[in-house]
């Protein structure tokens, strides 16, 4: 959490005068998302989020990502839609970083969410994934199973010095999900990533899904396996809490409902889930430098999930 | 810049319910100020600031801190009001800080600040210490003389290390402001620290006054000197910009005048000022520890003014 990238009032005033938006009245340098800067930004006509992306952002899927909050938020999705400039462009430059000025959405994230919160994700993801289809974009998801195959050998050290044995387990597991990965579920436009943190909620309303840095074309099962693995876990991080995942469900079938083929794929996709995210923080717990801005996030969290789910598949 | 404790979504709203303020619509922690942790909330009735006072602000000058910009406010100054809950307490405890809930100012602050701005910033401050005369309480400064004599004497091998030959024209400094210091000037509530960054400006109009964890009982024309160190010097640190001067004095003196007395001692308060910074700075370079949030601030910028300063002197 932090601001990488300063930018002056005075450049921030000259950047604001490209687009059809008023007066500056406030920025503030806002703690939000882990890899770039965002300012919050007020002028005289609305509420806006500058985001600075530092490197950590592949440049050249920039495109992709605001073509696609543009075209959710024309769905009518709570979405933050860029704003265009006066000659129509979205991406732009500031303080040497490609930056693009996008819509506020009021809202919180919660960190304990109830199951009525739960119900509205699940619900929100659904109309994502029903609003994309029509989507012309496509991006293969740069970290499903290809990247949990390399980098699980690579990380097999880093794993057992977090816990011993956690590297067989993860090898264990990739096996498994390398013979049974279901190719021929629906697919489309996923987040991959609406952890609590990325949803902004009011009481138990979604007003805003956020950072769709990780958005790509996969599985829409796996999306709501992701989502379950964020949202339906009890704080130990191994156990999870049947209220909180019934409703998520129940929303989320509500909106779109699950085949009878995703249904029984749940247990190996949320397999995939943990995974991802065990081998992502494994790595990042490793690799941040000392006396870096953002802490990395404790891992081990996402291998009991890890085994959850095994054991789950396994009972089924 | 940081957010250094975190409070959650669920702990928020319940510390907001201890106010008059309506519902939490959203909150960011923004990266203001360098010491402490700060939220920007919006309910649905205003918008405000919540401060979490870490370590580095004494606990125990809270209360003169808060009634201080209370009192500020009540007379008309842009300061940020604190806000009393339903029992009239300013002072709270949040995630285990100390905490207090203020009033949000819009604005922004300059970096490039023009002589309009100077003048408007000069007058702002003129107009603090005229509204603080009848404000009760009263803080020795404790960054004052006395501090620098401890602390000039302490950080003499710093200094060296910093530019060869920096201790001694430090210690020549000292010598002359310990004999001369003038202790019968008006004196007062003082900010002395009013950089560009503690100035919320809209255009040339001043908007706010922020970041009084400095303020105590002191000099008005050591305060005047503090601003001036602060936003008349060119970019080299070293050189006053003369537009930049002359409007902030025309600005603070159209306010509050300066008397005879006031006006010979400003380059000696200069040089107390810009020591004053020098030395907080040098202590904060050797003494941060690796991998702190904050980067220090370079001191040397105020070593070159504390030789302007003294050439000025010198010359008068």
């Amino acid at each position: 959490m932090a601001v990488y990238t300063s930018v002056s009032a005075e450049a921030l005033a000259r950047f604001l005068a490209r687009f059809p938006v008023g007066d500056l009245v406030f920025a503030k340098g806002i703690a939000e998302g882990v890899s770039n800067s965002n300012y919050l930004v007020e002028t005289t006509e609305a509420r806006f989020i500058l985001t600075l992306y530092e490197a950590r952002t592949e440049a050249a899927d920039l495109p992709f990502f605001l073509s696609l909050t543009e075209f959710l938020a024309e769905a009518g999705l709570p979405v933050p839609r860029p704003v265009r400039d006066r000659s129509g462009r979205m991406l732009h430059a500031v303080a040497g970083r490609p930056a693009a000025l996008v819509q506020f959405l009021p809202g919180v994230s919660v960190s304990e969410p109830t199951p009525a919160q739960a119900a509205a994700a699940g619900a929100a993801l659904a109309r994502l994934h029903l609003a994309g289809s029509g989507f012309p974009g496509a991006r293969p998801n740069p970290m499903g199973l290809g990247w949990w195959q390399d980098h699980g050998a690579a990380l097999a050290p880093a794993l057992d010095r977090l816990a011993p044995g956690l590297a067989a387990e993860v090898a264990t597991a990739l096996e498994r999900l390398s013979a049974h990965w279901p190719a021929d579920l629906p697919a489309g436009i996923v987040h991959t990533d609406l952890f609590p943190d990325n949803v902004l909620m009011l009481g138990d309303r979604v007003t805003g899904l956020i950072d769709f840095y990780f958005a790509c074309t996969d599985l829409y099962a796996y999306d709501l396996m992701v989502l379950h693995a964020a949202w339906c876990f009890a704080p130990d991080g191994g156990t999870v809490a049947p209220a909180l995942e019934a409703a998520l469900l129940a929303g989320y079938a509500g909106v779109r409902p699950l085949t009878r083929t995703e249904r029984a794929a749940l247990p190996l996709l949320g397999t995939g889930a943990a995974l991802r995210f065990l081998l992502s923080r494994t790595q990042d717990w490793f690799d941040s430098p000392a006396g870096a801005f953002v802490s990395p996030k404790d891992p081990l969290p996402f291998a009991r999930r890890l085994a959850a789910y095994a054991h789950r598949r396994a009972a089924a």
